[in-house]
């Protein structure tokens, strides 16, 4: 995997590289540090690669990697910087605390897409555990419909999905639950509140979990008792059937994002999509590449990304509808998820 | 507030300064959000504060601030530009993806200074809400000893912690709750395993909670049964002690480590004292400033941190005790939390 990384960097002329990002560096080495505040970096050259780490850590990876420690009362950016040479690319996410001082003598470009190139494509392995995490997702939506009563509060319904991924041996959270009921629908970040429940109301639940290092995410749009904006719903699940249909290898991220915003832009909504399509997602619930308007990359098999459409109307609605596909093989783009999104009236 | 940082840049000849960090946001504005991947910045000059804040977010903070909305696809770099003049101060955690582009047209230097050392200093109101989150964690340590059962695990503890918490109100852990029994103790950033405690072994428990946005941090070390290593659980409670008795307005934070650090040292533990005394603590568990020896930072009173001085022998034993304490108007130094660190064996 290092060699894949030298391959890129050669052909974008780094000389050293460093990746400060905690699951790129765990994706190298299989070593996973959160290491907070201290700094910890992964350094690459053609001849060596280098860990940076904090005396308190214990590095138990790859063992081609060769350990620097640090103590807390030493001098990082001096260490940084002897393990530097020629043109320097950094991780997109280093903090610029570090990068800054390395800037003042070295030439510094982003780097980070050397790794990321090769995170976005999931091994057969890696995709297993993508299902595992999909398939759990999945079994705790279908018991969703169940806590959605009228009368019951977002927090109340967010607070008993979070106990039931737990349960049923989800190892965390991929993100923070949102529940969002009637006009809070129309925040595609609604954050859990104490309003309740009524009668013929919109739920948009977006949830995902943690099994075994990888992520699952997938977002519903329940009615209570009748769907009053069947239109609306109609229109975000037909934007996202055809992106899901249109996705090829060879086609680009933009493609796709174009299927369902000109779905959404005719039927006179698009100003009401405010945000990109979708996002990669692996280790991290959000992980290169966008499916996004100004992201011309190119899908490959492997690949592994979320569809989100959405139609959002401040004070009044909001409907997202999002599944997690993959590019197999075949160049087939399979769901992840399978849970219904074509019977959302609950009764 | 933002007087006070411009105040600060003033005599830093700052002419723009760019915070991302959302807990200083926060702190600045009153607004919190964490926007993930996507760009957040507060930009200070002597005329404007802008936010420049993704679309799906909707600002609701303090009227002083002009926030400038961009879409998932436009280019963010070209705004942060737009927003700048003269010298540049930015945040020290802010991505080199978005510090890097400014630094080819931009003088800059490492800003969060003139935001630091204000939100180190807390208010009777901040102090008021990390006494509430402290008297949670004494709380739930104080049933912490009727867990600790020969067979246990330690994940099953930290799970077991973990409600308590939930089930006596608190909003969130302050950080993963730290669980280690016997040779584990050594490891000073355990993650909770399937090891089952035995009878004279140590258990190390360093746990805290976020409570109306302030945050709660302890540790304590146990024995079931009996103490085998008193004499070092006893350097360390006497490291513990003359630090918090050494704390007062005017000295550097690495005199209050070099009081800890002396009395391991002379004890002939100085090797196995791995890490800082201790770090500020907040609206985040750590933040600025940290109690080691490489900082002359001057304590004032309102600062709030711990100390939490260990002796960690690999493979062997660990020892970590560990207090929160701010320091008064009087320039007194006053514990946070309350629990017993003197009635260490669990019978």
């Amino acid at each position: 995997m290092i060699n894949q990384v030298r391959e890129k960097m050669n052909s974008s002329k780094i000389d050293t590289l460093w990746i400060t990002d905690t699951h790129s560096i765990d994706f190298l080495t299989k070593y996973h540090c959160e290491a907070g505040e201290r700094f910890i970096g992964l350094c690459i050259t053609q001849q060596e690669v280098i860990l940076v780490l904090n005396h308190l850590f214990e590095y138990d990876g790859i063992s081609e990697v060769q350990v620097v420690y640090y103590y807390d009362f030493e001098d990082v950016h001096e260490l940084i910087s002897k393990h530097t040479v020629g043109k320097v690319g950094v991780d997109k996410f280093m903090s610029t605390q570090f990068s800054l001082p390395l800037s003042k003598s070295f030439d510094l470009v982003i780097g980070s897409d050397c790794v990321d190139r090769l995170r976005a494509i999931k091994n057969e392995n890696e995709i297993q555990k993508m299902v595992a995490a999909s398939k759990l997702n999945d079994y705790v939506m279908s018991l969703v419909p169940s806590l959605l009563k009228e009368g019951v509060s977002e927090k109340e319904v967010a607070v008993k999905i979070q106990k039931l991924f737990f349960d049923n041996g989800a190892d965390a959270l991929s993100f923070q639950i949102i529940v969002a009921f009637g006009a809070n629908c129309a925040d595609p970040h609604a954050v859990p509140s104490d309003r309740k429940l009524k009668k013929d109301e919109s739920i948009i639940i977006d949830m995902g979990c943690k099994l075994n290092g990888y992520c699952s995410d997938m977002t519903r749009t329940f009615f209570l008792n009748k769907n009053p904006i069947k239109e609306i719903y109609d229109i975000v699940l037909l934007a996202n059937q055809e992106a899901i249909k249109a996705i090829k290898p060879g086609c680009k991220f933009s493609d796709i994002d174009k299927v369902a915003r000109m779905i959404i832009e005719k039927a006179g909504y698009g100003v009401h999509f405010n945000h990109r399509l979708g996002h990669g997602i692996g280790k991290e619930v959000h992980e290169p590449y966008d499916v996004s308007m100004s992201n011309d990359v190119l899908i490959e098999p492997g690949m592994c990304f979320s569809i989100e459409p959405g139609i959002y109307v401040k004070n009044q609605f909001g409907v997202r509808i999002e599944d997690l596909v993959y590019v197999n093989q075949d160049g087939v783009a399979v769901l992840f998820n399978e849970y219904t999104k074509e019977d959302e009236v609950i009764k």
